[in-house]
């Protein structure tokens, strides 16, 4: 017989979850009291940031293992610290789940989140596990940043060169592909085959937290990360810093594999790019001044990719796609989750 | 027509929240970026929690009202602090809901987590909003205590009296009113005009900040909240300190009215207290010569009452109720979240 939370029990559960979990530097007090006690940095500022995930929302779990949506949700966290040009530190997690859960799913939510923690220097000091109707999961993290090298999404100015950092598309296009693959799809198998990247930006994205770090470095100060799709995100910059943006669509920079499987899904690569969302690259608003030392730094120090494929302009000139024919059309896409018609996944 | 969360949207949600809460002294950067910024005490460890809430698991929107579970939320972080001896400051809450979600019911939400924020001096400086089934919301906190003034779970030794801050059973003889009136219960509707206090104790929960901070300045070392029952958490405390424990059914502090709920719901009161949780009291373990300090401040500080009501013994004696009479029978009763027959609300 199958094991189930049931069985195991809410307090049997958290002595599992205890033993697995290894606290690092900074953690007085890990899990298992009333709350955690931590040591931070007396000269850094905290960060606090939180993200949920709910299946059928957020993920799929004929599409991605327990273990992927453990992980992923603590990269969603970890990759907010980086966009603010943090590192992150601490973490809780709040998970819901039916009574009669496999210990198995349990179990491998917890691998992959303590998988996540270890790769990316997080301890996770407590949390919470509730009954709910299906697996809900929500994640906090604290982290640290220096108050002089802070990248806010409001830090962009008139001029400035919209700059990303990492590939766009691969989350949207692995999605895509796994669920045409899933349902049969003998060109979607091929290809995942071939790149298996997109389903892996899918299931395991990563968070740029040395790239966020290095980009306040080098004078930086307003960045976002792009979990609602460049479109939305570039948007979120222009509400918060009173700018408007026109984005080059020749150079928005797709991840590898995104263009065929564009073609694949009968769909315009762009589009998952501008769209799709989830790709936790670095979206950056980079002083003009500025712009080839950043491009160099990146290019000569083995980070993620980098791009220039905008600017941010008078905010009175709205936001658009500059298209390669000298036509532009309004930068639109993204990611509501109240909106009618969305259906992520 | 009424107006949903779908027809205002994600993020017209979210600019209705950044306009409602207000941001105290520590708040470097608020809501709207991907993460806040705090500015914390250097001379403070931080302390770190997170409660989740679930409809249908937690509660039930029949019997509370959604501003009764936005402040519900807060309060059982805020009640963590306390239990730590620590002070409430900030918060970041994840929230859930399908896209049909009356308009009125996510404001209400918004409306009793911005009191209780008020109320208990934290700044909810993020959050999440996204969809799911049920009403579901997750908030994590982070408070600051000193390092020489904490109070933990593990810090009961064999011979120290254990004590209870605040009054316990109200929470839960004020549920199962509740449920007795919604069904056409006339004595538990009388009831409940009467002691207005026992809905109150279950919809609009206090948490003892004063009284956890006072126990820690008086040279308490140990306590818990009661959020699962006394049973259960005198439980957690002989756990983690290693210690057995022998509760005095005669000394248990009744909260007011809780008797008569008892006779009218033909249950034993000394069962809501100790198996009913959600009190947000404090069970502290107080050394013996501490007792009357701890026990006469109280008394002339108008803190919450306080009790001694029962204590703590070698590891191998188990846990124990003492009964007027003379016998005893173990000490059980509490709240599993996925054990088989378990049913809150």
């Amino acid at each position: 017989m199958q094991e189930s939370l049931e069985g195991l029990g809410e307090f049997g559960f958290i002595s599992r979850i205890r033993a697995r979990l290894s606290q690092g530097p900074g953690v007085v007090l890990g899990p298992g009291d009333d709350a955690a006690l931590l040591r931070l940095d007396p000269r850094m500022l905290a960060l606090f940031t939180v993200d949920a995930m709910v299946e059928g929302v957020h993920f799929d779990l004929a599409l991605s293992s327990a273990a992927d949506v453990g992980w992923k949700l603590l990269v969603a966290s970890v990759s907010d610290a980086a966009a603010m040009g943090g590192r992150p530190l601490f973490a809780v997690a709040s998970v819901g789940a039916p009574a009669g859960t496999d210990l198995a799913v349990a179990e491998g939510f917890l691998e992959g989140l303590a998988e996540a923690a270890e790769t990316y220097g997080v301890s996770v000091v407590g949390g919470d596990v509730v009954r709910a109707p299906v697996l809900t999961a929500s994640l906090s993290l604290i982290g640290e940043v220096a108050e002089d090298a802070v990248l806010r999404r409001s830090g962009a100015r008139t001029g400035d060169a919209l700059v990303v950092v990492g590939g766009l598309g691969a989350a949207a296009a692995g999605l895509e592909l796994l669920r045409s693959a899933t349902s049969g799809g003998e060109g979607a198998r091929r290809l995942l085959a071939e790149e298996a990247s997109l389903a892996s930006a899918h299931r395991r994205p990563r968070g740029l937290v040395s790239e966020g770090g290095r980009l306040a470095g080098l004078g930086v100060r307003c960045a976002i990360d792009v979990s609602d799709g460049l479109a939305a995100d570039a948007g979120h910059i222009c509400e918060e810093s009173g700018v408007g943006v026109v984005v080059e669509a020749s150079r928005v920079p797709l991840a590898a594999g995104v263009e065929r499987a564009g073609a694949l899904l009968h769909t315009d690569p762009l589009r998952l790019a501008l769209a799709g969302g989830e790709d936790f690259a670095l979206a950056a608003a980079v002083p003009q001044g500025l712009v080839e030392q950043v491009v160099e730094a990146f290019e000569s120090e083995a980070l993620a990719p980098i791009a220039v494929c905008g600017r941010f302009t008078l905010p009175g000139q709205g936001r658009w796609l500059a298209l390669p024919d000298g036509s532009r059309r309004p930068l639109e896409g993204g990611w509501d989750h109240f909106a009618s018609g969305s259906g992520r996944p």
